[in-house]
């Protein structure tokens, strides 16, 4: 599976993409600061969820990378953004089942991304270890779907 | 001003601090990363507010520096986390013309804060230049009160 390069058009089926180019700048703090403003739409709110607020740690995977499963998140949306800036893989499809709909694509250490609800996602691929700062939902009902492939496959960064 | 260590009790007045240190840990994605979970109170709601996710580049201000004014949000909490693990100042108050109630703390580049809606603050301090990833809110009302102090002060990082 071809790896590309993270962009917001590329990625706009799947949610949106955390990251200063292309943003709309307001200059704050007396112009000791620029603001690269709303970035992405946080949608928690689904039967009575809100915001949470998280840092996770994650460990790089064996290489080829054993791709076995997808999940996807039904109340929420759900954003990554790396605390280290290094680069990292965000693998994602239309359809579980169907090979041809995947989309694998590298970030830079300054990119984050949205996960639209219901966006078929893996879970963190990353080349190092590596923090993110996390934004998804709490609440009540059932937030999270897994699919085990029929068919796994190897995605080779 | 003395300026102190962060730490979750001592900010507590003031709203959160967004750390790994002390958090509920969940092991995630197979065991291949921790999620440390539900770490700030995300209160953005008032008068048909939301949730906006915005990154933030900050310059260092020349030393010592001149504290002429202090903000609030009446409409919303305001969560800044570093993207660069180098430490960043913290400027609060109970209330602005009472010098005795202004506490100083110096961060981590692996602590975040998040403003408590109505804490009174002072915009970025950083020592170098350094990026944030910002949560606060959008919306509709005025949201920004900045009271400029009768006696300016001097930080003396």
């Amino acid at each position: 599976m071809k790896i590309e390069p993270l962009t917001k058009e590329a990625f706009k089926p799947f949610g949106d993409v955390v990251e200063m180019s292309g943003a709309d700048i307001i200059n704050i703090n007396q112009n000791f600061a620029q603001r690269f403003n709303d970035l992405a739409f946080v949608d928690v709110a689904h039967e009575g969820g809100s915001v949470n607020i998280s840092l996770a740690a994650a460990m790089p995977r064996p290489q080829p990378i054993a791709i076995k499963m997808m999940e996807r998140h039904p109340l929420g949306s759900q954003i990554f953004y790396p605390l280290q800036d290094e680069p990292w893989l965000v693998l994602v499809c239309a359809d579980p089942h169907v090979l041809s709909s995947y989309r694998a694509f590298k970030a830079s250490g300054r990119q984050g991304i949205n996960y639209a609800r219901n966006a078929w996602h893996h879970p963190l691929l990353v080349l190092k270890q590596q923090r993110f700062f996390v934004v998804d939902r709490k609440g009540p009902g059932t937030n999270l779907e897994e699919l085990m492939l029929d068919k796994p496959f190897d995605l080779q960064p």
